[in-house]
């Protein structure tokens, strides 16, 4: 390569990303893309309840992303809903039973609301448990995999054992929505890259 | 615990899961799952056809379980279909962007065959990939993760950012049907646990 067009490169006009979220998960996401970005941790009061997920989500995403500065900014809120209830993240593990015993052989789905850079949109994957015995709810009960996750459950983590099928975006799931990214920003992702991308 | 619960645990009646691939995808898989396992690499004679893909990943998943010895032998074989054509690994890279177009804006398949203990199934997931700028090609080719992937890409690396969606089991499509795996052996992966598990 020479000097001009390493130059050019390293001059780009694409900002560097931010991601507005306290989430190991979305990291980890943007990590395993190769997007080079930074992380701040927004200070805001997130919205618990709306008149549907759809809302909460956007909202809670658009409210992430304003807590941040910066020109390419992300935001992202993701929820579990059952029989349209909102599955928060369980305080105990007794209630991480109770979350796991209601999606146990069910279908219910994830929603997460993006903001980049004002721009706001969501995603829906529907997923199917598996039916789960008592014994299954000791043994995932037992890894503490089910703290600081919406629903009780991580599908990148021990808790794949517990679905048997998705219906949509899997990094969703996972807390980021990739695809909805794509469609949202297309080429974000290919020209992020970081220098070992 | 007491001696006598350790040593009850330690002579457990489950034998030690073999998994009888070469994959790397299939070994992080149950690594993941917490499964205490041991792999051996299958020297077998694998079929290119069939009358359908089931019958072919059937056929090798049974090859490959049969190369291992072991009480619980673990066979997987995966391939990509589009239009219910094979896609293999591409060979080199003008390959893999002529399978990576042939995927672009399409939806295809996702088979595997297991064979556990003799026992053989399989699993279908639907991908649908988004459509495909010519950067979007040079970009992910650059990335070298083509290579020695089905359909000549790997979902749960940078090859995220081609999916649009999915129906069915993740892991499938990553090289191991984990929701099979729980149907045909219910309890297994709770019940072959590591130490750390």
């Amino acid at each position: 390569m020479n000097p001009r067009s390493a130059s050019r490169r390293s001059s780009s006009a694409i900002p560097k990303l931010v991601l507005a979220s306290r989430s190991p998960q979305r990291r980890a996401i943007l990590e395993q893309l190769g997007v080079d970005f930074e992380v701040v941790d927004p200070q805001v009061e997130e919205i618990r309840s709306a008149e549907s997920p759809r809302v909460l989500v956007e909202e809670n995403a658009r409210r992430k992303a304003a807590a941040a500065a910066g020109e390419l900014v992300l935001g992202v809120d993701t929820v579990v809903v059952l029989d349209g209830r909102i599955i928060g993240k369980p305080g105990d593990g007794s209630q991480a039973r109770e979350h796991l015993e209601a999606l146990s052989g069910r279908e219910h789905e994830v929603w997460s609301g993006i903001c980049l850079s004002g721009q706001v949109s969501h995603a829906v994957t529907r997923v199917r448990f598996n039916p789960l015995l008592d014994e299954d709810l000791d043994w995932y009960l037992a890894t503490g995999e089910w703290r600081e996750r919406a629903g009780g459950y991580a599908i990148q983590g021990k808790g794949a054992a517990l679905v048997a099928e998705i219906a949509g975006d899997y990094w969703n799931v996972v807390g980021l929505p990739v695809a909805e990214l794509n469609r949202m920003a297309p080429g974000l992702i290919r020209n992020c890259q970081g220098l070992q991308g």
